[in-house]
């Protein structure tokens, strides 16, 4: 099958009934119409095998994975979703691991309302990047340089548990329940698109937890010109995290520092707290206040009473190597 | 060095005086104003070593070669270039590479008249990926589905060039003078975007040469429901191909079938080309009749007066180990 074929038969079959789409897939460029009064939001991301995600991992695992990270970036931003590109890299044609990929990252697509209009096919090594795009109004684009002294922090989900679904996968445990929940959050993850558009309005800054709860809400810090007081025990911790992780403070870490969440960090003015938690109930999805913006330059972190550090605070992808 | 300061450092260095980018590089999303009125014509591209550039190629070569090919799918599309985005995955942090990279990336970018407005870097084998997009009115956009029988089949410069550049890398010639031609047309393509925006008015259907003039064209062929004949002895061969190749034979073969030389192929009707001809003089562009569209199922080429035929038509990336 050459790349021309293998294009039309796992990525074009579905005929695009999306006005905006004025061309999709098979030309040089797809055209799209953008709407009018709107921004753009463009983000890339990029999966690497052994990097991302084990070698091995199934084509359907790792396309919902993909798309949910990168749409996560839009959810950041409170951008609608609207079309999406594929640069796919693999070693050989591999008809086991491309059809399961195909079909969830279409399923994928469809819930979440983004359509696949191009992409490019090469041989090298298992890498994947995607380039979402979505819609915002300029009025409720959510940066992260927006946190303002005295704004509350508010997370949105469980935190951690991604980090201990990745954890179960490389020590191999069997999948029990527990640990099938855990995964699921790992592969799937589900970027806040509806409760970011819900609550955009009364938000200062946002940003999506990919490095790390902490390593993420520095960038807002750093970015804002502003410090941040973190309560630690106040950081929900589900059932399933602190039952694979055996104990309180290793869920709280893996809570704290674990990334690839994909849930949201925010920053608001205490007095829309409530009407927020209230849009966050009806869409069931916890929204957690975890601290405060401070007019210092630290990131404060208390837990039990006491000033505590955290040293991994997040995955940066050259610093390992490099530091 | 971590991935935020490598970003900051190589590719957020220059502040962006374009009052198209709402907000740059540095957050979840970049957000961009499109025109209004205007197709966003969108495409991605990969390259990755030791498949699109042997392995050791420096930085520079690989940026110019790397945002040259993205930004002729915008030519053939009669788009004109605004911003693109960047995954750039590579093992190690390598300032030796980077520094060059990122510096042609930005010269490259300037001359094409096209902004860096995100990205992403991440650690695996040298990969990289690059977004663009641009803007077209819809009357102009130029698509691979619309000759029409009779039209002219014109080509744009000096076919095979790329491919002559690439076999001396293989064959590890010397550098003459000659040869170094060759090499910049392999490594830092001419996208023709002002040849395509002047000509678009008059044109049926585009393409850019990426697989090789014969793979191409049978995109158009087959987009577009037609067949064609082309005149093999009329595609121009530049002297130095033809003093690198040693005969004509060669030559024409790599002219034909030679892939990224990113030349546009074009089909207009006949009473547009002596006007056509006059604007691509103007842009000082060898703009050659080498064929006509017809009404057969078939693509036949013509040589010295017999019908002759090429077996190699064009890389196709998975073809090879799969076919």
């Amino acid at each position: 099958m050459g790349e021309f074929e293998l294009i039309r038969r796992y990525f074009a079959r579905e005929s695009l009934n999306d006005p905006s789409v004025y061309l999709g897939i098979g030309d040089d460029c797809a055209l799209l119409c953008p709407p009018t009064g709107q921004l753009l939001a463009v983000s890339i991301d990029t999966l690497v095998e052994g990097v991302h995600f084990l070698p091995g991992t199934p084509g359907d695992k790792v396309a919902s994975r993909l798309l949910g990270a990168a749409v996560s970036d839009l959810a950041a931003m409170a951008a609608t979703p609207a079309w999406f590109t594929l640069a796919l890299s693999m070693p050989s044609f591999d008809q086991d691991w491309l059809e399961p990929f195909a079909s969830c990252l279409a399923e994928t697509a469809q819930g979440l309302g983004i359509h696949l209009v191009g992409g490019d096919t090469t041989r090298g090594p298992l890498t994947l990047s995607v380039q979402v795009h979505g819609f915002v109004e300029p009025s409720l684009a959510l940066k992260r340089s927006g946190a303002q002294v005295g704004d509350i922090i508010a997370v949105t989900g469980y935190l951690g548990e991604s980090k201990g679904g990745l954890e179960s996968l490389l020590k191999e445990e069997p999948e029990t329940p527990t640990i099938a929940h855990l995964r699921q959050r790992f592969y799937a993850p589900t970027p806040r698109i509806k409760l970011a558009r819900a609550l955009a309005p009364f938000i200062h800054s946002a940003i999506d937890i990919s490095d790390g709860f902490l390593a993420d809400l520095k960038h807002i810090l750093k970015a804002s010109h502003v410090g941040a007081k973190v309560d630690a025990d106040a950081v929900l911790l589900s059932h399933e995290l602190l039952a694979f992780a055996g104990n309180t403070a290793l869920a709280r870490q893996w809570a704290l520092t674990g990334g690839e969440d994909f849930e949201l960090c925010l920053t608001l003015p205490s007095e829309h707290w409530e009407h927020c938690q209230r849009k966050a109930q009806a869409l069931s999805i916890p929204l957690t206040c975890v601290g405060e913006i401070t007019n210092t330059d630290a990131l404060d972190i208390w837990e039990s009473g006491h000033k505590v550090h955290y040293t991994q605070d997040g995955y940066d992808h050259f610093r390992s190597s490099n530091g």
